[in-house]
């Protein structure tokens, strides 16, 4: 029997704001091909069905950004993601490895199946406690990043004062609940909806959440920082940045994690605060996840422990709009629709083939 | 016999670039005064005769900078500043510390004579094929700035490809010139000028030195740097540090030491390819020489060494023009007119007080 793929193929690099239509003038172009469902497999593929695609704000980046840390995505491939699928079919050699039905995290790209090495999956192991879908956000690379950026680049100290900004966020969630695990006195968040801050106070147990739309947030933040600012774990950039400079503490870590309210716009802003660099001797530091590569299971362990003993609670936003919806989605991203990571459900799990022992 | 000083008093705080009328209007007036020159002096008191003020980009910082280092100059005060100067009375208490005649380094202000506390002025030790100004460069601040700046900061490597603006500054050359004592594989400058940039090459031996006003700067600065910069030691900011950005090595440490592009211009820009902080995993650190008081003395054993063996060589551009053209020098320093360290002689030695033994 033929399956049908569709795919999301990148086709426009986009000058700012991702364009959304997908009929071959926007940023991405739909395209519907067929292969056989038993397709050939080299020793080295399994064949899988894609569930949740992963959206995250370094897409962006990885379109249009020159000198970046990964390659561009090429124009008239598959857009790149992460997601959660589930394997239809293994090649021989890979038998004794996996099985089908089995559910693994996957380098997929923005389509509903994929022909993948074995070296793009990887299994989702789930400690007590956890879900599957865990596997693209604490118990993935978003998890790794704010765990890395805030242990080995933030660095909170106890006592410290720690600011989070796109706080709400599935990396800045995380990197707020390790600052307190880690022993800082006062966690702070900044996000964009009352909502937002509410869920970051009363159920992620932040100090205090403010909402960079009030007019007063400046002040907010100026009040949320008697001491002011030890680590600032930046995802977004712009006005927030300059706003935590201004509030930096002596010798203050600022962690340079994202910059969400650059990514769009044809010329971004640096911040035009740096100078409290010197004034108040912050160290400013960009890093990239994939740097911490040996020490990624480790990390999971312990993200993984504290994700059961609920010492980091997770949040998701999952959209059910299928895979022509990703784009839009992820133009929704940007404009911060999302409190949690943010996942498209390109298949619910109610069509997943059935097989033993391998319930999603 | 009554002595007539002459100060100038820090009046009205500019928006952007200084003003020099000295008339009142201006950022700084011209005040005389007179008091004997028996004047009685306190236990801890000395008084002291100001013969050359230094100059540094700082001091733009020193008058309007919010939550500075510093605090900033107090309008109605004596404008804030370092000087060599002479030694004319020591009250008895000090007899045996100082002595008439004596030169120090001082924090006198800019004025023409000063009473002072003892802790406000510092024995000159000059070491041999040293010169007594190099107390307020080489030996003095800005070369300790240089020094830990480059070797605290900075820590370039063997092998490594370090990059400095504001080369040709007093700050700039010594740092330039320490990270080649300290094994960089190619020592870049950037200053403002084909005389500069020849000085660079030619007297201090740096390997390529860029105009950043020839209309290919950022084609010449590409090609000095086909391995990309370990090490860049800012003290420009705005474009230069754009592009140094761009021309980031991966791990790259970026010095935050000044801005001198951006102390007087009404709205600051921020490096805007600051992304690259994320991209490249660079690390942007801001200092002030302060932090480091307890290593001054070992730092100045060091330099005094390098510069007697002409491992650092010194440069001074000194302004023969009285104290009332200081804000104009001032403004001068800004617009790059100096190679090496600015100072304003304010009265000749040859008018110093001649005392045995406590020759200039």
């Amino acid at each position: 029997m033929p399956l049908t793929n569709r795919q999301l193929i990148y086709t426009n690099p986009p000058k700012a704001a991702i364009d959304p239509s997908l009929n071959g003038t926007g940023t991405f172009t739909l395209k519907t091909t067929t292969f056989p469902d038993d397709v050939p497999l080299k020793d080295n593929q399994v064949l899988v069905r894609i569930h949740y695609l992963a959206l995250e704000p370094a897409m962006r980046q990885w379109l249009t950004a020159k000198r970046s840390y990964i390659a561009p995505v090429e124009v008239g491939s598959v857009m790149r993601g992460q997601s959660i699928a589930q394997i239809l079919r293994v090649s021989p050699a890979l038998a004794s490895t996996y099985k089908a039905g089995e559910w693994v995290a996957a380098h997929s790209g923005w389509q509903e199946y994929a022909i993948l090495p074995a070296k793009a999956i990887e299994k989702i192991t789930i400690p007590a406690g956890c879900q599957p879908t865990d596997a693209l956000s604490v118990l993935g690379m978003t998890g790794l990043t704010a765990y890395f950026g805030m242990t080995e680049v933030g660095q909170p100290r106890r006592g410290d004062t720690v600011v989070v900004s796109g706080a709400a966020g599935a990396t800045g969630m995380v990197a707020g609940q390790i600052a307190r695990i880690k022993g800082a006195k006062r966690v702070i968040g900044i996000a964009g909806s009352a909502d937002k801050c509410r869920f970051l106070r009363e159920e992620l147990g932040f100090d205090a959440a403010i909402n960079y739309r009030d007019a007063d947030w400046r002040k907010q933040l100026k009040e949320a920082t008697p001491d002011y600012i030890d680590v600032y774990y930046d995802n977004v950039g712009g006005e927030i940045l300059d706003a935590c400079l201004f509030r930096a503490a002596k010798g203050a870590r600022f962690v340079i994690c994202g910059a969400i309210s650059q990514y769009n716009v044809e010329k971004p802003q640096g911040p035009k605060n740096y100078l409290m660099v010197i004034s108040q001797r912050i160290t400013m530091r960009g890093f990239i996840v994939f740097d911490y590569a040996d020490k990624y299971a480790a990390a999971l362990r312990e993200l993984g422990t504290w994700l059961s003993q609920g010492k980091i609670k997770r949040k998701e936003h999952i959209v059910k709009g299928g895979l022509e919806t990703t784009p839009q989605e992820l133009i929704n991203l940007f404009n911060g629709v999302n409190t949690g990571k943010m996942m498209v459900e390109v298949v619910p799990e109610s069509e997943a083939i059935k097989v033993e022992n391998a319930k999603l």
